[in-house]
């Protein structure tokens, strides 16, 4: 296959610019290891993790690939502080820090050489990050499944703005689920693409077989932005979701939304399945996912279409008179 | 300039995919000559004229262009009747229409011989374009300023799904102020762009000059979706719309949003440049706005940052080691 080179494949050490988003309850090693070993970069997603649950995924990653990955960290997470220290134990190269400050681990992530990105809802966001000394951002846009931010930016809104606004490079995250849209991020100035949803739904994914199946089988309104104003998430609508969304039009207070949630509603959602009473996290492009494929051919999906997307946009150039004949980049995926 | 053709270019007859948003209180004759006359297509926008006023402006710029335009006819406006018949009665030969059934006037237009383009907010909404009859849509995504679907779908989880479940082209909405969002949009499948903000906020505009300032001083989250549950939105945030949303993160009913709202309150934004109790409908990515260009510069700068992202895409492909001094299309707008 090409190669796809740009200031991320640089600094990631990666034959192409995809990055695996690091999920709960989803992103194990196994998950890391087929999209690293396929040319992407493949992470690990602590938040669901124990400091040494964490240590035993990343000791296995590295026994079993000599490609590059890394791990992402919630910063908000109660095991924040251990999980940094066990990647930096472990030699991990590559840290994903989010949902927090950039400023509370980087210094001591670049201190031991660590390369850290860290994702972010805005432009604003993107320079605190590259202020605090962060090596790239992922633009995350309000599509992308998960935690989001209160600004409700989308991907066409955000990413051109982080990469006007950063001299660092942009990853762009949010509704990408193919070669087209990781074109379009490029087009708009990013250098690379993060996929959540895409590789939650794939093989290797740690994802219970009942979520794969909704995900499947979900329609393309079917993912909602709700908790808006306390904590924002998307999530597939369920019976529980549609509950908490009642619940907000009716004005409901943060306290009486908290007790509606309770807890363990993403591991009930994602890691068991079920799809009556759990938080199903997932990016509103799930409309446009069909199969479960592996990770590796996510990844050559990726590249193959990528490239002839950037072959249908040639031939609008300079010439007139073909638009009756042409159809760009019409393909099922 | 190079010529960019697609399906969109040869369906519309002009020289580039790229469509003035036919607005309420912006898009005069004035504005649709200017982009026009510059390889796009100008849109009259009906929404906010009286059957005759929308005759008078399109017997001005019949005589003033021989370029070709359209007008958009909102079809849930009391007056869309008489516009339909004005159009056919003036010879328009493309006619765009938006919220409302696309069942209701295609027909009608198609036997006169009108080009018929619908406004859809889901790849459903698309489909039912299509069946209509419909000769093109456009995809709209929930990041344009105005009136926005119910489903809140984003450009980049619409514009792919609307491309894939329809035989007809697709002209991409909602996000795009530059070359580089056109060739997102374009890498997305779609063969053709409309701009609503950018050329809302041109010299040749109808808004007033308070909106143009108020456009050019908002910063990435200014621009708000409210009245969700009701008629959902986007406008600046100001103290009309804070006191709307809070009333709907009370769980306010709709008579109540509705008296909040009232009436003439997009006349007030738009057209008279009330900051403060007028509704100045406009997209998300206003905050990547700073000027007040021509409209002919708009479509000038369009089609070459467009020629230019196409260029930096080609060159992240086959090449190795390029990505430690490449950036990617970091332009000022």
């Amino acid at each position: 296959m090409e190669r796809i080179a740009t200031r991320v494949t640089a600094l990631l050490g990666t034959s192409y610019p995809i990055v695996q988003g690091g999920m709960i309850w989803v992103a194990g090693w196994k998950l890391a290891r087929a999209v690293s070993d396929a040319g992407g970069l493949g992470l690990i997603g602590s938040g669901s993790m124990s400091p040494d649950l964490l240590r035993e995924h990343i000791t296995k990653l590295t026994s079993a690939t000599d490609a590059p990955f890394g791990v992402n960290v919630p910063i908000f997470n109660r095991h924040a502080d251990a999980f940094i220290e066990v990647c930096i134990a472990c030699g991990v190269k590559i840290v994903f820090t989010s949902a927090g400050s950039p400023g509370k681990y980087t210094a001591r992530l670049k201190d031991c050489g660590v390369t850290v990105v860290h994702v972010v809802p805005s432009a604003r966001l993107a320079q605190k990050a590259a202020a605090a000394g962060c090596d790239a951002v992922v633009a995350e846009g309000t599509e992308a499944g998960g935690h989001n931010g209160f600004e409700e930016l989308t991907s066409m809104s955000l990413w051109p703005a982080a990469v006007d606004a950063v001299p660092i490079p942009v990853i762009a995250a949010g509704g990408i689920v193919d070669g087209r849209g990781m074109a379009a991020a490029l087009a708009t100035g990013a250098e690379g693409v993060q996929l959540g949803t895409r590789f939650a739904v794939t093989v290797e994914s740690s994802a219970s077989e009942g979520y794969k199946a909704a995900a499947v089988k979900a329609a393309e309104a079917d993912a909602k932005l709700y908790l808006r104003r306390y904590m924002p998430t998307r999530a597939l609508v369920n019976p529980y979701v549609r509950q908490a969304m009642d619940a907000e039009a009716a004005g409901a207070a943060t306290d009486v939304l908290d007790e509606i949630r309770g807890r363990g509603r993403a591991r009930r959602g994602i890691f068991e399945g079920d799809a009556q009473d759990g938080e199903m996290e997932i990016g509103q492009a799930v409309g446009r996912i069909g199969d479960i494929p592996t990770a590796a051919q996510v990844v050559a999906r990726l590249v193959s279409q990528y490239v002839e997307t950037i072959a249908s946009l040639n031939n609008t150039i300079g010439s007139s008179g073909v638009g009756d004949q042409q159809q760009l980049n019409r393909t099922d995926t």
